[in-house]
């Protein structure tokens, strides 16, 4: 079911966006040591890197730079990993762990977790906004503009509050598509839509690439409820059945599993059929709808 | 001792980016209403608006639309206002009031306010990158560029984390500068600097403002010192003695109330001699300088 190139493509990506995240985020000593290793302690922790991949594979249809594309791809880590220790702070989801370790507040303290949060979301603007991403400035302020709108309250932020206010009272799937679509579906659409102002792409080629974005986006998503519900701790690094014990209304509670897992992969099969304006070039993103909703962790 | 235009201007300054403010961040109904009146509850306050006033001040020097640096002011005052929000949260400086009404996470709850502060974050830099704050697009980059300098882990939020970290640990002025130059400092010489950047001002004027801004931010910071522990509570719109009672090192505990006072004048007078290259337009920069040192909230 997996597209045998995509796993090491993934790894390949994602020990590549490790390094420039590494350079992004030094070591720092003296009284900012503390914050710059929480940073880094957020950031450099071998996620999956899925976000910083749709960025280097958009951009790649395009004939954009690799080491250029890899600045925007560790601006949406940034972002994603902010997002990751605000979300898991006491006041919201209070998680204690992520891919296997502490959370940040856990392993450091409140204080830091929520300062190197901004910290985090500070520095993909200021990675964005840096000449090494793009010498067109139009791009960049494109850039800046387009994370800006994704991740704020019209975009991620909007759909972690709705996420909390909602708790338990979502009972139509209408309303979780909505939710979910800011809260991790504007990211990711963001990540797609990089490449694609990186690499100048015409109306049509953006057009298709938000829309597979979109369909992949919440392909993704229902994969994350059911691995809540059926994955393997251990191989995911956090807790399962985090979303029923809250009492939360996901896909998989409304819809069941066997219907969510339908209902994932035909959203995977139409992300993929949206890219069919791209040449093989894009195989590896259409590889990525079916890993999504096929992988394990 | 206070230039007699200073207060109308600063009024009127406040009352113009007010308006730009409401605008940036509209009533929203809905699903994310909450969100949007936490932002607007932790911004559209009635604060004295010196950074966006500095904005307004320094781009007059050269000339600059004031429609355009008011989108600039509001992304300033957006950051201050995060900053804020985040700052008296209980996990940091745990304060129930902030100019006379309850916190946010007080008058909210501590997610909300989280995320509220978070979205406050992104729309400053969504607010520079827009073409009504230039149509040069180099000049919007380097905005978002130096916001996020100032405002980031080698900035303003680097400030906070020492400040928290050191509690009662300073002993030395040369530890309490370098915080503070960080803390609130780096945003002030980031409003300064703003103007400049979008007059496209000359080495020799972006320096002499910059030394200005350097000056005055820790004048600023001495009378804030000297404010806890001699302001009114009722026109502060906040507790006093708050330092004194985190056993917190300032420039008055270290120098004492005469000496700090002096200090701070003597800062203003400094603030206001690196203006001589500019004429009378800069009046209002100058005086800003004794009213910063002698304002009474």
């Amino acid at each position: 079911m997996i597209h045998p190139a995509i796993e090491p493509a993934l790894k390949e990506c994602a020990a590549f966006v490790e390094d420039a995240l590494n350079e992004a985020l030094p070591e720092v000593q003296g009284p900012q040591g503390r914050l710059f290793e929480a940073m880094r302690y957020a950031t450099l922790n071998g996620g999956k890197r899925i976000r910083a991949f749709l960025v280097m594979q958009s951009g790649r249809q395009f004939g954009v730079d690799r080491r250029a594309l890899a600045h925007a791809a560790a601006a949406v880590e940034c972002v994603h990993a902010y997002s990751l220790v605000h979300d898991d702070l006491p006041a919201m989801d209070d998680d204690d762990l992520r891919r296997g370790k502490p959370t940040a507040h856990k392993q450091f303290d409140e204080a830091t977790a929520i300062l190197a949060g901004d910290a985090l979301l500070t520095h993909a603007f200021a990675l964005l906004a840096g000449q090494e991403t793009h010498t067109d400035p139009h791009v960049r302020c494109e850039l800046v503009a387009r994370l800006a709108q994704a991740s704020g309250a019209n975009g991620m932020v909007g759909g972690q509050m709705m996420d909390i206010d909602a708790k338990g009272q979502l009972t139509d799937i209408g309303q979780i598509t909505r939710l979910q679509r800011l809260k991790t579906g504007a990211l990711i659409s963001f990540a797609v839509d990089a490449g694609a102002i990186m690499g100048k792409a015409s109306a049509g080629a953006r057009h298709a690439l938000s829309n597979y974005a979109q369909e992949l986006g919440l392909a993704y998503q229902i994969a994350d409820d059911l691995l809540d519900v059926e994955g393997d701790p251990v191989q995911m690094g956090k807790a399962a059945g985090k979303d029923q014990r809250a009492g939360k209304a996901t896909f998989v509670t409304i819809l069941g599993p066997e219907r969510a897992r339908a209902q994932a992969q035909l959203l995977a099969d139409q992300a993929a059929a949206h890219l069919e304006v791209f040449d093989e070039k894009a195989d590896l993103l259409r590889g990525l709808a079916s890993y999504v909703v096929n992988r394990r962790a």
